[in-house]
């Protein structure tokens, strides 16, 4: 059983709700503990591998330890002064191939244990896709010629297209209507969520009521002599990693307890990490200087608002809560119906520690949140038919906790079998399924894992998250939670204002309800200074210890009664309490909705989907790698070029019309005369992911080339308009227009 | 001469650039004070109505004199007890008389000088639209459960929408390609504007380069018991309008110097205010305790990146400061070509002392800027000829200056004959008003307003705001500003890294540089302490005092020379230093671009948008007055409704048939299937501004209403997807499809 801290999955920081959601411990005594998931799966995802690497080890203790024996046999030889030379060379070659196994040996663990082949690849790819992003403005670090601040990053022309067109895709999902998505005949989803835009600058007492100001934290620890801050688990972290990938000799007991202390990392308590920083005697990497004790720092950017510095205030560290503290005027817009949902795409802040991994880890990022209300009493879904033939990879928490890896599902099947709590969170999870895949992510690099029991609060229902692999391993992109009716109830408890729903009956309900009433008096009598918690025990008491009091006093005319305030049985007669039940007509049933929270990471979601879409293939003189990506025309910046193929004004002319055509057609272009050949021109809008480029080497008629497999096709200057605009809405497919019109291998054919 | 404060226009808070941007002022005698427009335009507009004002004071004071008088004679009549009952009663009489014209002589200065009959109209149509706004969730006060935040509010569902369409109609601007717009033929505007998205959370170094750390600052004074902070020119304003409302007996030469004092408010020094408050003897106006000292405070929210508590960073006051950061790899992505522009919608935040004016003074709103580079040799526009036919009115400083009104101008003339400085700026003008007048803000409420040359920084070429019309009085929403070269210098001698532009030049040209070389060896020898003035003072030198040195030099060896810094003149002889005029060959001109920027208060745009939309129209029974919102479609936040007229199976059907093809046309839209009468329907969604009405009373053909002429048209149930279309999206009008399809008359018509 692995112990719970404040907020899981921390490293999943840029982003997802269920890091930004403080989650309250399941019981008193988990109090001190959290929930930092992550090393959760890393564990189970390593404890295949972790066989082989132990084999490893050993493989290279028993070489490394032939190696000490030949060389001891070699200097005995050696001083012994009797054997002869012949005996003595021999040796010395024995002892040179011994060396030489158990080096390939140590080469082997090294790949098994460190950045071997794999995660050399994995580097070496993101090092590809970031160049290309930072080179074509897809991102850059903010305020750079300042030599920039840690975890800020501005999107950049290209990738501010790209984010605009995600989030627009997003809206649609507010409020979709689609038809025939996905293959999927009768799928028609109608949406019409209630999209809210709240400010980012928040007064504490909201974030008292949500328990951010509280337990929002990190564990700190600084630099004695110079005050420098760390991450505590940052710094074990990297001790075992060093340890575990640099340190070939390590024993055995060791490496194993390394690798325990990294599984465990997330579970520490702030006294654990000291004591393990203490043991290891770590400390502050830049200038060796001792380190404080951890301590917990609290990651909202906090501010003042108003001049007298008294009303404090923060940026919000996600924008649920102002959907939350607005539920009762929603649900009175929404004519007082559950469910509905409302959204909000917006801003939220995060001060990092110490932000690493590049766009994955950052102090202020795009989120969009649904906030689904529901009776949790009903949980079922009517549109959820239209998602449950979907299959995907799924990792539930039972595979998780057996070590094997996600599986593909139906959605359908998960829900009937239990495996997802409910319809409506199986809805979701389906809904984010779709919009993922159609953004362009990669779906064997995309599965839906659960919460293991001690990640989720003990008011949550059930959660999942949308993971995508990239080259930083499984990231957590999105999280789909049923969170119960906790939020609108701490708000409520907190501003006194009721966040409720009624249900009115159609006709009015007989309901019979307990009813205690104490006798001051007699209690007062009886028990003198001790009344207080004699009554209140007794209005406390469950509906089955009353009525068996109430049978008892019936029957015995006393009975004994177990005060815990007072540690001690007390004996109640008759005459102190009556207790019964009542019949009550009631009208309408009062509850706090439950909220089934669907959290986008946006950030992440853009970054896995630049390195999903990222590859290179070689130029036509294959002197050089070319880089392309593979946006759909959804998410392409821009979704087609035109490109005269040589200078002259009847080109330009037709270019013109052609634009003009696209423009009419809504198609956002551009058009490139610059005088370089057209492979060039080609790669240089691949690079930026143009899925289509219109050649003009005819004022009649023109060709289309496609992005990814660099075909052409030849089609009409009145009809290109229309022809690109079938292909970047989806009404036509490359293949469907190439077998229309016809095929173009010219001499102004690709010259990359 | 009015002074100088920092921030001109600081009324206008909630949004324009021209005061979240500093100005410097022009010359260092100015330097305490500072640009509060504002009072300027006040005045000016007031002045005509002033001379009605004082002479309604004069007659009011001449009856009041003549009540005094009669009251005298009354007295002494009685006191004397000589004079007969009638003579006494002829004199009371006289007296009334004399009192009820008082009477009608104060309510008529009432009406001028106060919350007369036009204001009274203005505040009632405020409140009207306000109720409408909160009834309807257009917008909420934030965190309204925990009793809110002054100047922080959100948008509701149907507000969210009108501004996610206003932006998105904004971004179209940034590429527009729009063929035909305004009934201007050869309306081809294309632009390919750079967007970028940067973080608000923003380190120092960056707003001390901008200014805004040292000057973003509104003076306060506190309450010195309880420390409650005002704006102290509020105070001041507010203790003179009252005097001037409220005080119908003020003397004129008082009610003169409260006028006084309104007008030059904004110019107005801490020392002067502070002289003011105490000389008035104003006191907090809660509890009326002593007040401080006017101070300045920074606007800028606050807070600190990183845990360590010593990096302070600010909630960015404007997203412009990103894109200046940002502009060499702009210019680099950009093909190291002038002119081209970049832009940003984003969040700002502003931490006023104490908001008012609801929607229009707020601590966060959201701003789009656009900063269009350009060579300042040479500020003409190839797409002015598309604008320069547009006619609207404009306020140039001219007719401020002297009292008169904005006059119907041509912005061709006004480019042409220099009113405005420069075809560029002139061109964002135009297109500024193209913005705002398609999203229906009213052209006569809508007016070019030019910063008089106080209001303007040294540096800044020209400014005009957008201003328009509202309750609030005339509100600056864009502000239009060339601001040449200063915020990138600013930033260049900040970071070191040079923000410049280049000139490659065809063939290199031959220019004559002036080289001076003071010889540090003989001035050394001459003024010993001295010297390094000296020195400073000679390398200083203009060309043309330099080549008079030279001359003089030359022909009598010697000459004198004022030093400013030592106060005295000098002899330089000629050993002392060489002066000549070099030839040099140049290959490229390098210089620092100018900025010009049209910076969109969004929220303001709306607020006014909603203003100008709204009207009332009394129900069918004429017992009460529904509201309207007159949005166009581009804004309204649901362009089509779909009501089933009874409730049965077919109508429902047919309905969801329509409801389909309106999706597949793109068209947003909802179905309201409540059983309420028909005209109760109209009016609910008359009430968000939906501008069509498709009302299913047939499952053939059926009516589509017009929300403001209340007409309707019959047409076949599979055509009404395309009218619709064509409606919203601007290929037809009504007038063209009431032409096309048979008017509805029936027993469904507005039953409102």
């Amino acid at each position: 059983m692995v112990f719970m801290r404040f907020r899981p999955q921390f490293i999943f920081s840029s982003v997802p709700r269920s890091i930004t959601k403080p989650r309250i411990p399941p019981t008193a005594t988990l109090a001190a503990a959290a929930a930092r998931r992550r090393h959760h799966t890393a564990a189970v995802a390593t404890s295949m591998a972790a066989t082989s690497e132990d084999a490893l080890r050993r493989a290279l203790a028993e070489r490394q330890a032939a190696v000490d024996a030949q060389a001891e046999a070699v200097r005995a030889l050696k001083a012994g002064g009797g054997a002869s030379k012949a005996d003595v060379d021999a040796a010395v070659e024995a002892l040179k191939a011994l060396k030489v196994e158990a080096g390939a040996a140590a080469r082997r663990l090294q790949q098994a244990v460190g950045a071997g082949a794999g995660g050399a690849a994995r580097e070496e790819l993101r090092q590809a896709v970031v160049n290309t992003l930072e080179r074509k403005l897809f991102y850059i670090p903010s305020f750079k010629i300042y030599r920039g601040v840690a975890g800020l990053y501005d999107y950049g022309p290209p990738g501010c297209r790209v984010k605009a067109n995600v989030l627009s895709f997003w809206r649609q999902l507010l409020r979709i209507k689609d038809y025939g998505m996905c293959g999927l005949q009768h799928f028609v989803l109608e949406e019409n969520m209630l999209e809210v835009d709240c400010p980012c600058v928040t007064p504490e007492i909201v974030l008292k009521a949500s328990g951010h100001v509280e337990k929002f934290t990190d564990l700190m620890v600084k630099d004695e002599k110079t005050g420098t801050c760390y991450r505590a688990d940052h710094l074990l972290k990297d001790f075992c990693k060093e340890k575990l990938e640099k340190d070939l000799t390590l024993p055995q007991e060791k490496a194993d307890e390394f690798k325990r202390v990294l599984a465990i990392l997330d579970d520490l308590s702030a006294e654990e990490l000291g004591a393990k920083i203490k043991e290891y005697g770590i400390v502050a990497p830049d200038t060796k200087n001792p380190l404080s004790d951890p301590y917990p720092f609290n990651l909202m950017f906090q501010t003042s608002i108003g001049p007298t510095g008294l009303s404090v205030g923060y940026m919000r560290p996600e924008t649920a809560q102002g959907i939350f503290v607005n539920f009762k005027d929603l649900y009175y817009y929404n004519g007082q119906k559950l469910p509905f949902a409302a959204a909000q795409i917006g801003q939220a802040f995060r001060n990092e520690i110490s932000p690493r991994q590049g766009l994955l880890r950052v102090r202020e990022f795009t989120l969009a949140e649904i906030e689904h209300f529901v009776d949790p009493e009903d949980k079922s879904h009517p549109k959820f038919v239209d998602v449950a033939d979907l299959e995907f990879l799924m990792f539930p928490r039972e595979l998780q906790l057996s070590g094997e890896s996600a599986k593909l599902m139906k959605l359908g099947d998960a829900v009937s079998k239990g495996t997802v709590n409910n319809e409506t969170l199986g809805y979701f999870i389906g809904r984010v399924y779709l919009f993922l895949t159609r953004l362009g992510i990669d779906k064997g690099r995309l599965r839906f894992r659960q919460h293991l029991p001690n990640e989720m609060a003990h008011y949550a229902a059930d959660c999942w998250d949308a993971e995508i692999e990239c080259s930083y391993g499984w990231i957590e992109c999105v999280g789909i939670a049923d969170r119960s009716a906790y939020d609108l109830r701490a708000h409520s408890e907190k501003s006194g204002v009721p966040l409720v729903a009624h249900e009115k009956f159609s006709k009015p309900r007989e309901v019979e309800k307990l009813v205690i009433v104490p006798s001051k008096k007699d209690l007062g009598l009886a028990f003198k200074g001790s009344q207080k918690m004699v009554l209140e025990a007794l209005e406390a008491m469950s509906e089955k210890e009353a009525l068996e009091m109430k049978a008892a006093l019936e029957t015995k005319g006393e009975t004994s009664f177990k005060v815990c305030t007072l540690g001690k049985d007390v004996v109640i007669t008759k005459k102190m309490v009556s207790i019964s039940m009542e019949k009550k007509l009631e009208h309408q049933r009062v509850f706090t909705p439950s909220v089934i929270e669907p959290s986008f990471g946006i950030g992440r979601i853009i970054y896995c989907l630049f390195e999903h879409s990222f590859y290179t293939r070689p130029s036509k003189s294959e002197e050089e790698q070319l880089n392309v990506f593979r946006f759909p025309p959804l998410v392409a910046p821009i979704k087609c070029t035109v490109f005269p193929l040589v200078k002259n004004q009847e080109f330009d002319d037709a270019a013109k019309v052609i634009a003009k055509a696209l423009t009419t057609a809504g198609i956002s272009h551009i058009i490139d005369t610059t005088a370089i050949s057209i492979g060039r021109r080609y790669a240089r809008t691949d690079e930026i992911g143009v899925p289509f480029a219109v050649t003009v080497d005819s004022t009649t008629n023109v060709t289309i080339r496609e992005r990814d497999s660099k075909e052409q096709i030849r089609v009409d200057i009145n009809e290109v308009a229309s022809v690109v605009k079938q292909l970047t809405e989806g009404q036509s497919t490359w293949a469907d227009v190439s077998a229309k019109y016809p095929a173009h291998v010219g001499p102004q054919g690709d010259q990359e």
